[in-house]
């Protein structure tokens, strides 16, 4: 029985490993659409994210059967919490790749972003990437140091989620209405991905060592 | 030991209620120092928003020692994981009113609205106070009709949201580009807001009755 529970708690990580691989593939994705205004490509983003949405709900349901069966405590209980809460934000980083997907939808056959914002979009986008990478990859080894770089990309996000607002409010922005707000909701949607990446990745740093923040390197 | 989970229960049931309450005093608040550019206002409703916060780690604490302590099956969980999510989306209802409030300070002394959205703006606020309200409501009385009534406001917000970006699309919009991407923002934050009231309900809904939706009334 325990060791079946422990499988099970097992089967629990990997099915998390599996959402984030998708919400990878989902930004890597939808950001290719985005600099292409690929609608085709944009439209499979789209139909993608209920796989997302289908697999948060089949690990939820694992996990409080989990709850029922096993009466987990201490250090297994609160994994599978956890789990319930990183479902949660994975799902989410897959809505907002999602929204990327729709604006180029919606846009096609323009082009999302006006062309003085397409290096920074570039960059936000590769972040996100690279946030989502190393988030599967904290998922699979534990490995904590990850913790801080995606902390640290997402603070590289940040700064260029203001810089987008700062090019925006400047004298020499031109770019229609519709295009203004399309560039704001862009970047909104780029940083909210990192803040959802540094709250998983910030979770499994609690579950592997019991603290909420990176111990300070020496 | 029973009864004194049962009380457990009923405390968890009063917490999520004294956050909806707080959520709903935000959301309020937030919206009038938004109609008139209240930045002392403004400040309360940020301030306020780590109450929210703090609540909601201790909900979520209890939670999980309920879930411990008391290793609970069929609704008694379901009730106890319900009450993780609704606080979890709760806490995000008040990160939405403050973002309203957030943007009375980056704007002040200028209204953060262009004149002509002020009446739409003052719609959606309304109704999402009414969502907020009849949230706090439906945690009290379990009285299930209400989730139908805020499925309903929140359809009505999504219409108006959806008149937002048509007005910014049309040829007399005049606002300057930033004033244009607070619009935008404003509206989405209203209308995230009533999904999350709606995310909340369906979930009191479920807990109610075993259904995700609303039985259609004869």
């Amino acid at each position: 029985m325990r060791k079946l529970f422990q499988e099970d708690l097992h089967n629990l990580g990997d099915q998390l490993t599996d959402i984030a691989v998708l919400v990878s593939e989902a930004m890597e994705k939808a950001y290719r659409a985005y600099e292409t205004a690929d609608v085709q490509l944009a439209e499979e983003v789209i139909a993608a994210d209920t796989r997302i949405d289908t697999l948060q709900n089949d690990l939820d349901e694992k996990a409080i059967e989990l709850l029922a069966l096993q009466g987990p405590v201490a250090g297994d209980l609160r994994l599978i919490v956890g789990a319930l809460r990183m479902s949660t934000s994975l799902e989410r980083m897959g809505d907002l790749a999602r929204h990327i997907a729709q604006l180029v939808r919606l846009r096609y056959p323009d082009p999302v972003a006006p062309q003085q914002l397409v290096d920074v979009y570039r960059q936000m986008a590769e972040k996100d990437i690279q946030i989502a990478k190393k988030l599967v990859e904290l998922l699979v080894t534990r490995q904590v140091d990850l913790v801080a770089e995606i902390a640290a990309l997402n603070e590289q996000i940040n700064e260029l989620h203001a810089g987008i607002f700062t090019a925006i409010a400047a004298d020499n922005w031109d770019a229609s209405p519709s295009a203004t707000v399309d560039s704001a909701l862009t970047s909104r949607y780029f940083e909210r991905f990192g803040d959802h990446g540094v709250s998983v990745a910030k979770k499994v740093l609690y579950l592997v060592t019991g603290q909420w923040e990176a111990e300070p390197t020496a």
